[in-house]
């Protein structure tokens, strides 16, 4: 234990926090539409005074940074600082944005804060975007092949010759407005502080000893939205706009794994936006960390194991019993939040809906957006050992555009062994 | 406000609980080569009194599971029903898990619950596996390409026709030994709990409160294993071992983006991976939920913004200084605690290691893995807008086979203007 690295000074530790007359915190209104009434959203671990926000930035990479900090490699007081990094694309203000139930889980005003809060950055104030908007090159090979199947064009635009796919993309932190939260799930507020601080094995005490604090910085991860075409088609009345929502699977969506459609539905998904920008409309594709529906990944290995396993094999019948067994809930992934980002980009209409999650769709419905057709992945993409997933979501009440299976059909449906 | 569920009925709130003597928490020693010296890591929160951790299980997934009990889909008392659910291919133990500095940052015992601990569920204990073993078949596009190439070869077996690739992997949900974790950072202990709990913005209190607890379940990503070939193969000293450790970029994994090496470079990695593989030896892909550099990915677009947009573009010279004004480091991965799921592998020798960084490579060396070989990315498998982040490592001490550029080579490197 000696090479002891020099740390911060601070050694005064305050473990609650409580409520004091600061003239430094500024006020939060969630839901107005200036966003100085509304006031900035300060999270910030350089001046404690400054703080209306319960939790730190950067989701759970706080942990790392705090770990930067305990080996020396980071000042405690860094600032970043913020020179050409405003947003590449103007997205908002929409009517969204200033109406308090519609947006609760992310800052409508996360990506402008430099450009909306000068007054108070001039004060001293340090406060951080949590959301950035750049543009950037992608490029999937299954798009190159689509091209040479003749299911896309290349357009040297939108789409180039080499595949490369341009787009806008955008990374949001979450941002919980907590009334909003306790509102749209129906529990009152001071449940879901107490179970939230309870059941993360005590996370947070401000949770339940500071309720003048009403926005909680969950370190959770948070979301991209990948923009397909121009970003002013997706609020224009006349132009078409297909949009899938997709929640992460890292085994499908980087390595291919063959027992969820999560990746091809993806590319499915990037297909039909590049279709309707090309046809002068938009696509929107916004990607989810919520990595074996909010279960974690380990849970999924777990659940895989228990279903190849049980008697009979993984089966369509049994898709859902097994996950349920050992994580006490088929899902976990609360789609009541997720129409928020859509309101955030001042949607309105989905003319194409790449998704067949009834979930999903009812979510957004009851949001208030209007889905005009939904559009489920084409038979040929999807994995033999994955009919097992899409049999049994069917039966569960996900949109087909063909035959629902019914017992005997579900039963019949059977994946690979662990040991083949 | 109205048609409120009900919800758990303990409202009693303890907000920072303290020591007390309670027969029911097991002792852990840390290093223990028997699993039952060594105790089993508690981290539920159906008991509290069984509890001898901080923090709970599946990460930052805690939070959703949180919302999933405040909103009555789940309840707080459920135990998982392990049923099956046990690793499908066995490994370890292996000597280094009985060293108690080789591994601090995972369980070694964390798969295998089930089986060592028995004698504690029969006596009510609720331990969960903090890691799960199971086998998949993968599928990248790109493997296919290889194989018309002629650079890869389909064996039916590991590769298949189809391009499926046979695997086994593992899900690794952290576990820190904090006492471990200081002493790996070479700071104090005390001091290292001071700053995870402040520089969090106060997470978990029993980090200060709580010194007899030394074993914390931090709420970040974990680790994903892939293995190719034989699992046996991986600790035979007589076979080929390839490895890559990779840290995850969506933006390139999934999709593709041009500005980096990500996903080429982990495919390459697999690719050596396999050629190893089917001559005989083994090959391990570990991927990391490190996003941007452990910064997440809205800091990552900030910089990429401040990259392209400062004079003169987008310059190798200055790549570096960009994601220090804005993060204030130039990474926040922590390569030090990364050696640890290679020694829980049992690895002792990595024939090929698939990776020019400088970082991992001292990480593991000086972890006592021998490295023999180091392969870099094939040139003609780096984007041309990525050949900037290539040079400037290459400059900074990154492995390279070729020549190391200079300040001037630096300089005239170039990438895409925002706008192109």
């Amino acid at each position: 234990m000696d090479n002891q690295k020099p740390v911060s000074k601070h050694k005064h530790i305050v473990l609650t926090s409580h409520p004091h007359r600061s003239a430094q915190k500024p006020a939060i209104h969630w839901g107005k539409s200036d966003p100085i009434e509304r006031g900035p959203i300060i999270g910030t671990l350089t001046n404690a005074n400054q703080r209306n926000a319960i939790g730190t930035h950067s989701g759970s990479y706080a942990v790392y940074r705090a770990l930067a900090i305990a080996s020396g490699a980071l000042q405690a007081n860094h600032r970043p600082d913020l020179t050409n990094t405003s947003p590449v694309v103007r997205i908002g203000p929409h009517p969204s944005w200033a109406d308090p139930d519609r947006i609760i889980s992310l800052d409508p005003f996360g990506a402008i804060v430099g450009e909306v809060y000068t007054q108070f950055y001039e004060q001293g104030y340090d406060i951080r975007p949590t959301i950035a908007v750049t543009k950037a090159h992608i490029n999937m090979p299954e798009l190159l092949d689509e091209v040479a199947k003749g299911e896309l064009q290349i357009d040297g635009k939108i789409l180039k010759s080499n595949g490369n796919l341009v787009v806008t993309k955008v990374a949001i932190d979450p941002v919980w407005y907590l009334p909003g939260i306790a509102q749209r799930l129906q529990v009152k507020e001071s449940d879901l502080r107490r179970i939230l601080f309870q059941q993360t094995g005590g996370m947070f005490p401000e949770l339940v000893t500071r309720p003048d604090l009403h926005v909680f910085l969950p370190p959770i991860g948070g979301i991209t939205v990948y923009v397909i075409g121009d970003v002013e088609a997706i609020t224009d009345p006349n132009r078409l706009l297909a949009v899938r929502i997709h929640d992460e699977c890292n085994g499908s969506d980087v390595f291919g794994s063959d027992i969820c459609t999560c990746r091809p539905y993806l590319v499915h998904g990037i297909e039909v936006c590049i279709q309707t920008a090309q046809s002068g409309g938009a696509g929107v594709i916004v990607y989810f960390r919520k990595e074996g529906r909010a279960l974690g990944e380990v849970t999924k290995f777990l659940v895989y194991n228990a279903r190849k396993r049980q008697e009979g094999g993984d089966r369509a019948d049994a898709y859902f019993a097994r996950t349920e067994c050992v994580a006490g809930v088929q899902d976990m992934r609360f789609q009541e939040l997720m129409p928020d980002v859509l309101h955030w980009l001042g949607i309105t209409r989905i003319d194409r809906l790449v998704s067949m999650s009834d979930m999903k769709y009812n979510a957004i419905v009851n949001s208030g957006i209007q889905i005009v057709e939904r559009i489920a992945i084409p038979e040929d993409r999807i994995p033999d050992d994955a009919k097992v997933e899409i049999a049994a979501k069917q039966a569960a009440g996900y949109f087909t555009p063909g035959e629902v299976p019914d017992a005997i059909a579900l039963a019949g449906i059977k994946g690979r062994g662990l040991e083949e």
